[in-house]
């Protein structure tokens, strides 16, 4: 069974964060570890309390998991603060862990802040030359590139510039731009690709970049291509977000299980 | 969708704890919600370290859920100290919770405190009152009932004593007593029932417990008896023990989907 791990906060509603990574890697059939980072409080109604954890416990989980498990993918969400992004940086460089996918959490769908200042500088800096894939959303596309996306040349030029900061490729997440389909832009320093879904309408679920990037690694770790992977993730999102439940008094969760039951 | 919301320590490993517990409910088509009481650097190898979360934050997560979802059961894994499980029966009688199963964990299987000494004296006077079913394994029996337990009818014994604390029901795992079969034993005040199932030859794998209880609280979410819930948790954790996986170098790992795929 392949083994995935994600480095990331814990969401007690489990719409979004480990808990959804977790389920995303399972509804793969694959193994999954999980490296806590913050503990928040939240509901489908937002964020409430965000508590990071020190980064020596967060070094030591994913320290522990390394050494027992033979690890296959791993994915980055929320990692809160500075020295957390500086702890897990020095680990995946230590570790020498394969398949890192980074998705650079800032802000969560309600606006509430998930990684400090220093923090974006420091991801750009020592997390992302490590990266295989950076998967940012429109408005953290924006903030690495520094530039406003309003089109899909300008995601295009921001990709550009975000590969500048050497992760091995960067994705791109279309989402919040307007129209008819969700466009998505891979971009490996050769090639720009584009992967097209039907924009589902009313759909806003919170937790649909963890389920993309989980998904992503889940793919590589059972060792499909980065092509492959990006379009098998986007075809589970979709399906995740089709058969959205609606359990709490806010946004509609994504049902990561949609495929098997 | 039933709902269904543990209340535990963070296993990184997921083979015990919150991780554990949320892919049991997955597994039986129940929705889990999460609150995280503790974080543990543990593998397959054992628990080397245990950081409980201020008593505060475990109650700002449960009245979060609580205020935004409709539970239908809920179930108590690690506690980790004193105050974290006042504040946990203190918000389970405010905010009337159903259905409380409490998994009283106090031993990891490698042999770590997972619950200090005052701790188990607030589970038994202010927690148990509350508990819809408690389902220690022999130590932890023999600890409650304060007696030693070497064979069935000792088992029966302590389950009587354990019915004084005032839970609804006790449900004694048999699976560290010697024999061919796991003998569970179930009591409610009036009736004394027992739940066989034959031992799984060289079957150690840890967070047993975590599965039963967490299996227990979805077929009770779901509306089974508590009879049939326990005889469906009985045949979920055999099939688990059967499909174990082997991924660490320590103690094999359940197969939580073994019915899924």
């Amino acid at each position: 069974m392949a083994v995935a791990i994600t480095i990331a906060g814990s969401d007690p509603s489990g719409g979004a964060g480990l808990q959804a990574d977790l389920k995303t890697f399972a509804a793969h059939g694959v193994y999954g570890l999980s490296v806590t980072t913050a503990v928040t409080v939240q509901s489908t109604v937002g964020v409430g309390h965000v508590h990071p954890l020190a980064a020596d416990l967060v070094s030591a989980q994913l320290e522990t998991l390394a050494g027992d498990f033979a690890i296959d993918a791993v994915k980055l969400g929320m990692l809160a603060n500075d020295a957390i992004v500086e702890a897990v940086a020095a680990a995946i460089v230590s570790l020498d862990l394969p398949k890192v996918i980074v998705d650079p959490v800032m802000l969560s769908s309600s606006g509430a802040r998930l990684l400090d200042a220093d923090g974006v500088s420091t991801l750009e800096r020592e997390l992302l030359p490590h990266a295989f894939v950076v998967t940012p959303n429109v408005p953290e596309a924006e903030r690495l590139a520094r530039s406003t996306i309003r089109s899909l040349s300008d995601v295009k030029r921001a990709a550009e510039a975000i590969h500048r900061l050497r992760p091995h490729a960067v994705l791109i997440k279309g989402g919040h731009l307007e129209g008819n389909e969700a466009i998505d832009v891979l971009f490996d320093g050769d090639e720009m690709r584009e992967f097209r879904a039907p924009r589902i309408a009313g759909a806003a679920a919170h937790g649909t970049g963890c389920a993309f990037s989980a998904a992503l690694a889940a793919s590589l770790a059972l060792g499909h291509s980065l092509v492959d992977s990006v379009d098998r993730a986007k075809q589970y999102v979709t399906g995740a977000l089709e058969h959205r439940l609606t359990l709490g008094q806010g946004a509609a969760l994504l049902n990561h299980f949609w495929a098997l039951y």
